[in-house]
């Protein structure tokens, strides 16, 4: 079996929500595309038991609802979220709000880049 | 201690390559932007010892070594990479390529989204 699996969606930038942990396969984490049209928020309050979400706001605007805090977001804004953290969001009225969501077990990761990356054999057509 | 952070990182379409883990203090993953300028390519082939890596291709065309094959890349392509595989990307010498990319522990996540997450209290202003 490949040691990879590869999905193509097309234009990001009109997919509705995608979630890609069933189709990749996936075995350390959720990642999901999302989209709120305009005016449109999660219609609940949520925290998490064991994971770590992390957002990445691609386009539009919107407000994050943290702990009784308010952000507002725009392009650009990249936040991790705490499991226990009682968070909601909503896409501003004037445009929607795209952004990419991350789970990941809380204090999961042991090394990362420099320290779990091993240089390897191969020869791509390009070297 | 507040549950999150939020970093603003302005207009991602222009953006070089930013990591996140140690920006957001991440705990379970490792997530970075990147940017390969056209006909770039990362210059070295290199697999990981414990981490699963997740690619979400935002925009422009490229190429994906993975254990001798190549695949040619879009926006809108995302891919699960295991640990072990071979790899290496590159830019097409007519665009730049935009991705992120996303390292967590391999078969370090237990649950998610309807299985990790719990409805929590709270009244955002627009409920």
């Amino acid at each position: 079996m490949a040691n990879y699996k590869r999905i193509t969606l097309g234009d990001i930038k009109t997919l509705g929500r995608i979630t890609l942990h069933n189709d990749l396969a996936l075995t350390g984490s959720e990642v999901s595309i999302n989209e709120l049209p305009a005016g449109v928020a999660v219609p609940f309050v949520h925290a998490h038991q064991q994971n770590e979400e992390v957002y990445l706001i691609l386009s539009g605007k919107g407000l994050f609802y943290l702990d009784g805090e308010e952000l507002a977001l725009c392009e650009g804004d990249v936040l991790r979220v705490d499991p226990v953290a009682k968070r909601c969001i909503k896409a501003d009225a004037g445009s929607s709000l795209r952004f990419v969501c991350i789970q990941s077990k809380a204090n999961s990761l042991n090394q990362f880049t420099e320290t779990d990356g091993v240089p390897a054999e191969g020869t791509p057509s390009w070297m």
